[in-house]
């Protein structure tokens, strides 16, 4: 921790918010920086690797093999300070971070990538019945709904209850959608298929519920279209332009046209919207800009504030222009590449050069259909599909995923997964635990 | 699912209660019998490795790493079920097991195996400030309470508040204690020493207390005092002879010949005493048994109940005798083989041969201090420490690890942590995650 570098009062405050993607791999680019005091704030003591998420929440994986703490990651930059604290609010006059207890931070250049989470399009009241998929205790909960499920469609005598818990709808086709979907199809038909003695857990109904007329808006159509008869291949109905209109314990009402239906089911999980953070409206209300209808904040080229060159927002909470007037997308990479942007234009400001506009690079977009299957688009002339995309899939998540162990471990319990078609992680944690068998009583 | 043994209804039927160790080995002993139709009733769905879980609590593993579903570790036994329910209760006379919610399970022959909890003899108001280490929640709640604690002194101003953040208090110095003592020095000398800008971590006071006049009392004491000496390396402070006469959000207060001392810190782990589950006490009450004070049941040489042949007891929830009448040690190994002794007796019966006493084959004694250290008590002549001890310890807990990938896994962790000195699971998860770093209130 000793430095030869000037003494820490004299270097340049930067204060990142949020250690997600967009915040870590611009810590990473500051902390290279000798004239640069770097504190980075996140709720949450590790940085997620979202994209695996699903795999946490269908028991592929195990949370400590798709996070790693942010101190540990950041400990090597003597010049960066690590706060698990929650960012409340913002002086951006006397430029410091508020936070929900201890001392606020001051700031001289600041970085709020505090990301999204989900959202219910006010209807907030569907929430308890289809969580949705946005952090660690948020995947537990939904692999825990998934395996109970089954494990109460087997202890079930009358056949209607047992059909309920043997249907899972999934609310939005966009990839976390799809790739859930086509998870729990490969549970139902692959890892479970000797499990039970009652029940034949082939015969779970699996049903995918988008309100646009196709699924994965993001890719294009011929790739969506193999990635439907993929997964109607693990059973999954896909119903398209399909509202839903209400959610409850004893299922999701929809309606497709004139006509209403109700899918009755016992677990529902939500896939369909996200909204940035509350930290977002805060900052949005104390630098004076306008947050669009699901909080985002628009910013200028360079990723910073009118009025406010000093901050600057990155990944999701952004809304960042691309070619053509087009959103750059709220992935992995986006976040990414506009974190290390607004790291490069902090740093050339302090060698007195101006900012450069954030130009985003699109590495191309994948996804996942259960096992061996997956669909990538990495530009007009390189489409394609199934085993070859599924490769690709493998090798670009084991690359960023951070942490050499984690790396190795995940390769491992995939290799291991892919030849037995097994899930090892599949364990019902969290309590209590059977309460949630006998309710929700059955409707009357 | 198709088998061409004699009809289901006309089987022999055995319920086992509980999926530990002893549930589990004779689930498979007797899955192995055509004879035999089984059921498996336990609270998870899943057989958790008990010996490692405190590399869990210490971050140094994640829970889907040390436990393997029950359905998926005997889905090639076709004769056996596995029911997710909470046993609550027997009625002897009719042979059959109650559960808190569906119908009761009628056996021929009964095997219970519901092992033991932690208990706080009689001073359960100590449970909030002192959790003990049975389930994954409890392991998950330590690291959170071990890893907050390491946050909340980063950002603690008040020295004497600081300190008591950085203070671990460990009551009870058997294997379990010395094990979370030993890890938690690691932590603070090895894991955390460069993540940390205001705190050094290596300045964490570990204090381990222990009622009785020496640590490890199933040890040989000259193996203990090896023990004794690795741990202090780590910082442990190991205090014998103490009394620990009150926990509260303050800290220890403990008792050493007439001295009264206070030991001030924020993290308390309880690893002093077990006492056997609720179920042992249905069943000593339907049986007509005594249990002792710990709610344990004595059982007859073969492992049944007196007056009830039909009923037989394994593993924690029951004392068994061994040579010289000595207690067979509530450890993995007395569970494994009392398990498959009940299940060769009940086979024996079917055959028409009397049932035979269990002998209980002492396979040696291991505990680790650390990364690196272990002891080994294998007979009065191989009795060894230091690295050799560790590798026999890895090699043993691999082997009886269950799981192909989850042993591959579990070896490329721990390989990547002896290398590097890091656990990378080290998660703060489980909700609210801050109000805990405000309080408790400094003690006024």
């Amino acid at each position: 921790m000793t430095d030869a570098g000037p003494a820490r009062d004299a270097l340049h405050r930067v204060v990142i918010v949020g250690g997600g993607f967009g915040g870590l791999y611009a810590a990473r680019e500051l902390g290279r920086d000798r004239r640069i005091d770097l504190t980075l704030v996140d709720r949450r003591n590790f940085h997620l690797f979202q994209p695996l998420l699903y795999q946490v929440a269908t028991g592929a994986l195990s949370p400590g093999e798709i996070a790693q703490p942010l101190r540990s990651i950041l400990r090597r930059q003597a010049r960066t300070s690590v706060i698990l604290g929650e960012a409340t609010g913002l002086d951006v006059a006397r430029r410091e971070v508020l936070l929900s207890d201890g001392g606020p931070i001051p700031y001289d250049s600041l970085v709020v990538s505090t990301g999204a989470r989900h959202a219910y399009f006010g209807h907030d009241a569907w929430a308890p019945f289809a969580p949705g998929l946005k952090t660690v205790e948020d995947a537990i909960e939904i692999r825990r709904r998934i395996l109970i499920a089954f494990e109460a469609a087997e202890r079930e005598a009358d056949p209607a209850v047992r059909e309920a818990w043997m249907t899972f709808a999934i609310v939005g086709a966009g990839p976390t959608g799809v790739e859930l979907a086509g998870a729990i199809g490969e549970i139902a038909h692959d890892t479970l298929r000797r499990d039970f003695r009652s029940i034949h857990p082939e015969d779970a109904r699996i049903v995918l519920v988008e309100l646009a007329d196709r699924i994965l808006a993001t890719f294009p159509e011929g790739l969506a279209r193999k990635a439907v008869r993929s997964l109607e291949r693990l059973g999954v109905a896909v119903r398209t332009s399909t509202t839903v209109v209400g959610i409850d314990e004893a299922g999701v009402a929809a309606r497709v046209g004139d006509r209403e239906e109700r899918i009755p089911t016992r677990t529902v999980l939500w896939a369909a919207g996200v909204q940035a953070t509350s930290f977002g409206r805060e900052l949005a209300k104390a630098a004076g800009v306008e947050a669009d209808r699901a909080g985002r904040i628009t910013v200028a080229d360079d990723l910073t504030l009118p009025d406010h060159p000093e901050i600057f927002v990155v990944g999701d909470l952004a809304v960042m222009r691309w070619k053509g007037g087009r959103e750059v997308p709220g992935v992995a990479q986006g976040a990414i590449q506009s974190g290390r942007q607004a790291a490069r234009n902090i740093r050339a400001r302090l060698d007195g050069r101006a900012t450069e506009p954030f130009r985003y690079k699109d590495k191309g977009n994948l996804a996942t259909i259960g096992r061996g299957k997956a669909i990538a688009d990495l530009g007009r002339f390189r489409r394609f599909s199934g085993f070859p995309a599924w490769v690709l899939w493998l090798g670009v998540h084991i690359l960023y995923l951070i942490g050499f162990a984690n790396r190795l471990v995940v390769l491992v319990r995939w290799a291991w997964s892919f030849v037995t078609h097994g899930r090892s992680t599949r364990l019902i944690t969290g309590t209590p635990l059977l309460p949630e068998i006998r309710e929700p009583e059955p409707p009357a």
